[in-house]
């Protein structure tokens, strides 16, 4: 095999449709105006649409560098004005793609970080946390739906249970990450900061950018009267997700074991 | 919302079947007698069974202990034989968790690197060349299947014809990673030599870590005789898995642009 | 060996001085006005300070945790304020916790990400550029120092001279990435933005994030026009940087080959 | 400034000596008899040597060519014999390259992973454990010396005294993650594995990929007895390597809290 792909000119036999066509790990600068108040991101996008199968070869082909200009073009335009949230300005970058690029499916995804203040346990501080976010708007014209993805990344923290049981009461602890992600309708209001609070909520103990002492001994406490497999962390993530959520949800927590050097993972969708 | 789940003792409560409880990230060693040739692998291993809702609580959770454990043995027990390929490996690991813990659904994963000697376009000298690949076991007893999924990623190169054509054959080269992956039957007989072979005959040339000066010329012509998008590429690589390998193929290449700071992006899945 | 380090109360024992001591990886966001306009950053902290050999043991070690804690609290409070500088921002952390934790140095580290917009070569239009940049303040009493550490990275491209003296005119292009960190006085003024401008200039071309097809002409016959080894881009970019900016100074560029899998590197200092 | 450097042809105007011009992350394998036993490596490379100021321009330009050339040939060649260690590979790297490119200063560096089988502490079961390990060669002429650089780094856990004596006995426990680095002449004896066990019975407790009740037990009842900052940690590293080894030591442990999202950091040398 081969001698027939290798130059240019035979391309045109190849007819095959692609799913997702454009530009990725584009970084820059955006300004969301969020319930009347002004968030700076540095977000990464993502942005893709569908291209048929070529019926001419390279001239189809060409189409590419329209496409990825065109992406590029519009993301810049659209994060120099200020948006409601990440999926309007996703949208947004949709827009302005259909009127250039017919399509009948396209993506835009912007990851980022989500900076919120958390009451610490007992003193009762502001402490900024940092969570790994991203958001995804899917416009797919065969099925005449506009959907969106929110998925957040939280850092916790998992108590052995069954060491606990073992060994009156000591046990092992670690730091966990935990991913909740939703698909659902654009329409569909689902806050990020909601999100957050179903999985950090969900762990033997929330974690803490700032401690006082009153406040270690607070969740150290709680870790112990809250031990948890990280099989337990996903079921209560989903639990909750589905009484407060609309929508597909898939969880995935992953434990950093203190006593191995491998992780613990547990998964689960609905 | 919050109070009613943080005590383990109302934990009972949540029933939900999780899909994926297992371990990840462990990395060892194993050794794969692959037709009469003995090759070592350093892998990291990912492995999950599903565990149905609770029905008792904390007497469930206990068994994820359980579960963990005996898959850090069955890998370290099966590590220390012979197999005769990475999902061979993976199967015998299977074997051994279905005599501890019935489940439904098990999974076993493998990534790790292949070293291939390739010969160079002209002085055809042998280049040792290195490929990240991904082998998976899926024992789905619902569905009565044993399947397979094989993933390959190769370094390769792409030529803009865009900017050729408007260059007078001058044009922006740069590095292009691609991925090819196949689903399908455990018994379907497919080498990773051979899904290394049709992606990186696709790129516009393929890449060496030995070149002489008479092997650079050589690769310079090809790329400047062979422009392509990214999505030619996936095209090309599609359109060959098709013909040469049964079961269902998911393609994606990134192209790190030299012109720009962030990537373009193909996909497509058949 | 082994069993006499078993037990903490061994511990006091060892009397070794400490050169960094703190915390790390800390994500939060800050507020910068330079120049008279505001500035956002989600930049990620490192905080260290020297702890002098122990004298009574566990005594000298529950100072560590009031360490960590005075960084977080002072890391927090001051992203809290609006500085002139990333570091200004650091040195004033730094007299926090000169405060509570007397020490002989003290250094803090920040990474984030600058945007920048750059004018393209041939429609003119502003294309907004990413760039990794880091900045240290490091305060060492013993030598009566105050310094700081700017480094940027910056993402161009090298076309091969070697493979276009040999192929009429063709070479092989890649994506490089380069590195300029200047360790200087606290007070001395270097821009990131100049050090920017110093690397970027260096490459066979430039790299933009929105090029019209007249401007990825102008980039392509720019970087034939321009043939650069990684180190000729590293002669350069210390050559100017001698020039223009008083300090230590460390280049470092790396190329991804597009002919091979792995990649070339040129590094120097002064 | 800018413009008298934007062509080729005024480059030769830049005289700067290059500390480091090489290839890196150059990934092969490799096979090293260690004690009469066969071991197989797949390493990841960097090798470079210094190059003079330009004296002519382009001419020494094209030298980078045949260097880089020249290395992944040495590479190729030496990773297809046996060797009886892996700076005895870097060496005999090394030597060829003196032959062709003479050069004051030459560097070869690999990292790779080493598995060790480690007895558990109380069912004695072997278990494979998996190191990330770096070993670097360094020939300075100028100093008339040959040295090497071994550093390993290894996954332990740690529990916090503090908070333990705070909370009646209950702490938090986290991973942590210790890298000791040697440098010293290249004859100097030294095993990789007596490295990793200085570090690895530096923790609170060393951690094992196979654990049975019995030994995670042990495991639990170890940290509990065992309580310690990354700086006691960093301390009984530096203390036991400076006892053992000769030459300069680097210690850094980073411990990824269960507490907080960040992470602590201890780092010292001597």
């Amino acid at each position: 095999m081969g001698e027939i792909f290798e130059t240019q000119e035979e391309v045109p036999e190849i007819k095959e449709k692609l799913h997702r066509v454009g530009i990725t790990n584009l970084r820059t600068v955006a300004k969301i105006n969020w319930k009347g108040k002004l968030y700076t991101f540095i977000p990464t996008f993502e942005i893709t649409i569908d291209v048929p199968e070529e019926k001419k070869g390279i001239h189809m082909s060409r189409l590419v560098e329209s496409i990825t200009e065109t992406m590029s073009e519009a993301v810049e335009e659209e994060v120099s004005r200020v948006h409601s949230s990440l999926e309007e300005l996703e949208l947004a970058i949709i827009k302005r793609l259909e009127k250039k690029h017919p399509h009948k499916r396209a993506e835009v995804w912007i990851k980022t970080h989500l900076i919120i203040g958390k009451e610490t346990p007992a003193s009762k501080k502001i402490s900024l946390e940092s969570y790994d976010v991203e958001v995804g708007v899917i416009k797919d014209e065969t099925k005449g739906k506009l959907e969106k993805v929110l998925k957040v990344t939280v850092i916790g923290n998992t108590a052995c249970p069954h060491a606990m049981a073992n060994n009156q009461g000591k046990t092992h602890i670690q730091r966990a990450i935990a991913t909740l992600e939703i698909q659902t309708d654009f329409d569909e209001e689902i806050a990020l900061e909601d999100m957050v609070e179903v999985v950090e909520s969900s762990f033997s103990s929330p974690t803490y950018t700032l401690l006082k002492t009153v406040d270690e001994n607070a969740v150290v406490q709680k870790m112990y009267q809250n031990p948890k497999f990280v099989e337990d962390v996903a079921r209560e993530i989903i639990f909750k997700a589905k009484q407060r959520f609309k929508g597909r949800i898939h969880v995935r927590v992953v434990s950093l074991e203190s006593i191995h050097k491998h992780d613990v993972i547990a998964e689960t969708w609905y």
